[in-house]
């Protein structure tokens, strides 16, 4: 039995425009993205807020991966949206448009069982409402944490206050170097260690992932795609597959992180085929466990 | 016994200034830098040229390492001089001065020891030079290619007739982007792989490497720092380790191979701690061996 993951973060529907086409309004943010791929692994409560006229139909699809949605607030108003477009060089994006709608104003009350959750995420959002989630959540087995750069910039040290609460820090290279004011990755990772989170995961995009902590450093390159359909998704997909994974063993030693991370990575690798979270919608835990076995044979020497 | 290798390219002195700070005339050039590298595993012989007042101190140093410099023909001239400028990323630099001197006309001529090498390397030079080594080397048991940008935009048809007899097409990145037209790495590798070399090896700075061949691929992180000192002849080094590598054990499968990436990401990691070569002129085989074990831990799951 898999221990149970809560994810706090906002839910959407993305506009996207990719150098290979476009669609409208696809189910995303960064809770739907990390709750979908933890699913494939753990029970999941998603934490968030939808606007009144979230479609029934994506309601039933979250429900069918096994999510809890008894945290998925709704209320008056309209469900965030956004309209990005991303360069050639898909390291790059703009957004075009941003509606946060009832994201605005969110306030999140966890219900009695997302209370007792063993592993916790605190996806992107203020971090003055990541620590009113934290509070709610006592005796946490595994604290994750990401951010972005608006908060990095606006709410820093709300933000470092929150680190010595957390296990595992994951954040983009870009992010890194901003929060630490160090371009180099290693001493940026030391700089967010000393700030008192037990770990911190680098995220480099199509470069891969590094994990730090006080002893030890793992460096993995990302599974080599032929194509990148659309990024939108990918670092959330990743903190869900590997969150998901610890979950479902209940081990966060190490070893086991590891693991996970390797899991993320296989997760994410599988987001990015298709536009927004299409992909995921037709996934199954045999193509995962295919591709987490090439990922094998790619990395072994 | 370890098989002997011969390695034909530049031999220089380098002004460097990098963040870091500045050194003035260090002994450099592609074909050095992977002959010391190389020199830790396997014999080399060096084809180069330097100029009549190449000091003989530099001379004892190469032959000290068991590096064999009947290649390294001494001509009337200068030998070659580069000075080059690092920017704050050091993934950027400017070209200040090149004197090519004595290189610029250099048509090397091979020894018979040269001439019977099972291990090849046709280090930067006009393609048309490399050809008429690799003409001169009948029967080598693998053969490496390195080029740069200059040559895929200048001598590009020379340069893609070789691939056929090529076995391992070592590259970076964007010099993999130019010469395929594709800037995804997966689909540009395929390319040039169709242009008739058996495996591909690019390089991605401080991402790591990735080879391809035609039924597998190959991943590996760089050896994280905390201080990148001078970037200069990190790719030379690169590849001299994993010639040296495959050299000392005979053995070019891809199982070994992969060993052979990882000695080279090794020496490279050691090579970027000081100005030009001086790290290795203090490095010894113990200490490559503990880095090579320290990059296993680094990296398995």
């Amino acid at each position: 039995m898999s221990d149970a993951i809560a994810v706090v973060g906002s839910v959407a529907f993305d506009t996207i425009e990719t150098p290979a086409g476009r669609a409208d309004h696809e189910l995303g943010g960064a809770a739907t993205h990390f709750a979908v791929a933890a699913s494939f692994f753990a029970p999941v409560h998603l934490i968030g807020v939808a606007g009144d006229g979230f479609p029934s139909a994506e309601r039933d699809y979250l429900g069918s991966r096994g999510i809890d949605l008894g945290g998925l607030e709704t209320r008056a108003g309209r469900t965030m949206t956004w309209h990005g477009r991303y360069h050639e060089d898909m390291n790059v994006r703009d957004t075009m448009a941003l509606d946060l709608g009832v994201f605005a104003d969110f306030r999140p009350t966890l219900s009695a069982a997302a209370r007792r959750v063993p592993y916790l995420f605190l996806g992107v959002i203020d971090p003055a409402i990541q620590r009113d989630v934290l509070q709610q959540v006592a005796g946490a087995k595994l604290v994750g944490l990401d951010t972005m750069n608006y908060y990095i910039e606006n709410a820093k040290t709300a933000l470092q206050g929150l680190l010595s609460h957390v296990d595992l820090f994951v954040l983009n290279d870009e992010e890194a170097r901003m929060l630490s004011g160090e371009s180099n990755v290693v001493r940026a990772a030391r700089r967010i260690l000393a700030l008192g989170c037990r770990r911190v995961l680098v995220k480099r995009g199509e470069y891969g992932a590094i994990l730090f902590s006080a002893d030890s450093v793992f460096a993995v390159p990302a599974y080599p795609l032929e194509q990148v359909f659309d990024p939108t998704g990918a670092g959330d997909t990743f903190a869900g597959g590997m969150m998901g994974y610890l979950a479902s063993t209940g081990d966060t030693g190490e070893a086991n992180l590891r693991r996970a991370i390797v899991y993320g990575s296989v997760l994410a690798s599988f987001v990015v085929e298709d536009f927004g979270g299409r992909r995921m919608r037709t996934l199954d835990r045999d193509t995962i466990e295919r591709r987490y076995r090439q990922f094998v044979a790619l990395t072994e020497f």
